[in-house]
């Protein structure tokens, strides 16, 4: 029997929490406000940030889409970076789908990117330099989807009893195979895992490389190369985590899972064979609801802990 | 009659000024050191690094060539970020052939970034920001290979009369087709063209866009949809720039050249017909050799400008 996880459900416990924070929020500061910047004409990105609206609204946050061509994006991204009055900015992807794009990602300040993906948030994550401040106080932000991730492993039950993540321990003596390796997802997310205590085959279309959990505390991961075959990764893994935009990708079938495994889907085509959902012993078959509420949260401890005002 | 450009020629004359700058430095401070960083068995990179050696010797300048596994380049960058002799680091591309490589291109401090790419140089092209103080005495870095093709449309004799590169005023008046939009040549080249007072059209897989000359001095240049066509862009520039690494890129053909015209190639591959070399007014093949010599002129300028010591 398979339990099926449903991202929506662990995303409403996370709400609760933010309504109380929000609640703590109303009565020392402004309003949070945030800002959606959607260019280019790439359907997918207007269906999510119609989501993400609809999550803030839900939870009385202001979320103002605005909507431009892709050559006024940049100029957008500067004048919500300059208004005093945005607390928080996203920034639907793909606008320009080259390295053009990371540029943009960068032009965003640090303290309003609530999606996390700065190079300066980037930087910190692989240096697994957990805090902003040295008094340890702050914690550095996270970007939303690995988060997303981490937060459905350690709902589905597969977190040591007593850790939480962050803890360098939460995932110790555990094995995963993540089947992506972008910059966005699935790099930090392994690096995230293994920081945590995993071993992280990490797969993408140049192969596998191996992630292993830091040598001393506070240090960074280690990184090796493998070559380790899919069939071993699979049958090895407590934990299989896929995102695989193609539908050449050949799909994860349960007879080379390894048996009590939890199976993870952050793609948005399917990359597990139909039988995975009726026999591995936990699926998630999405991850977006979770991840909007991760952004909502990176949101509120970048106002708590680095806005004045 | 077509004039050829030999770009080694052209590279000799700023070797003069090198050596000139060179034996001024020599008076006042410790030899300029740099560490060039090879990683992956990437084949072209191991034949640049072996030139910029060659070229560096050949100027009394120390290059100690790094070379590790994939895995080991991140360390080697950040142990020649902490070391007080190295004064530039030049990494070899691709390393891992992906995002990654983005991630590792602004890992080096930008005061050791002699080839001009990290984000805070790329930031300053972008914005049209030409110096690093505000008394305007110290320029900001450019990156390498735009910055040696400016230098051979310099060479060539196309800039207005009496006006060096950086004035604003050296391409007034000229259109220009560049083909490849890439964040390390095609997109800064085309910002810094377009600063310089030329409307360009820049192709890539995407399609056109065209940049425009900045509405007021000192601003950064302006960026519009187009939908020129290829036949209609090149008829209309006296200066082609080509640098498509595929042999599917259906080369330029002499017939479509505006007559008088500057034709530059800076990819591996051939991406001028055979005629263009007899027809063009001026033809440069490679632009390699000039690289090389601005990474140099490069790593002189960050000596002089935000090193101490």
């Amino acid at each position: 029997m398979t339990v099926v996880i449903d991202p929506g459900e662990v995303a409403e416990r996370f709400r609760e929490e933010i309504r109380a924070q929000l609640a703590q929020l109303a009565a020392t500061k402004t309003p949070l406000r945030l800002v959606g910047i959607l260019a280019g004409d790439h359907g997918p990105s207007g269906t999510y940030a119609l989501y993400a609206q609809r999550a803030c609204t839900d939870l009385g946050i202001e979320f103002e889409l605005r909507r431009q061509p892709r050559l006024a994006a940049e100029a957008a991204i500067r004048r919500a970076n300059a208004d005093d009055s945005v607390h928080g900015i996203m920034i639907y992807y793909p606008i320009f789908g080259t390295e053009h794009d990371a540029y943009l990602r960068d032009l965003v300040e640090p303290e309003k990117d609530i999606e996390g993906l700065h190079s300066t948030w980037a930087r910190a994550l692989y240096e697994n330099r957990r805090f902003v401040d040295a008094a340890k106080t702050k914690k550095a932000i996270l970007p939303c989807t690995p988060l997303a991730i981490l937060k459905l492993v350690e709902a589905a039950g597969f977190f040591r009893a007593g850790d939480g993540a962050g803890h360098g321990q939460a995932l110790e003596g555990r094995t995963v195979s993540i089947f992506n390796r972008s910059e966005v997802v699935g790099r930090p997310l392994a690096s995230m895992m293994a920081h945590d205590g995993a071993r992280v085959y990490s797969f993408d279309v140049d192969g596998p490389l191996l992630f292993e959990p830091p040598s001393e505390p506070d240090a960074a991961h280690r990184l090796c190369e493998t070559n380790v075959t899919r069939a071993r990764a699979l049958a090895e893994s407590e934990i299989v985590i896929t995102g695989v935009p193609s539908k050449q990708f050949e799909k994860v079938r349960a007879n080379e899972l390894r048996p009590g495994s939890l199976c993870i889907n952050f793609s948005t085509f399917k990359n597990f064979a139909d039988d995975v959902e009726s026999s591995a012993a936990c699926f998630v078959p999405r991850v977006g609801p979770m991840t909007v509420v991760m952004v909502i949260r990176n949101a509120l401890r970048l106002r708590e802990n680095l806005h004045h005002g």
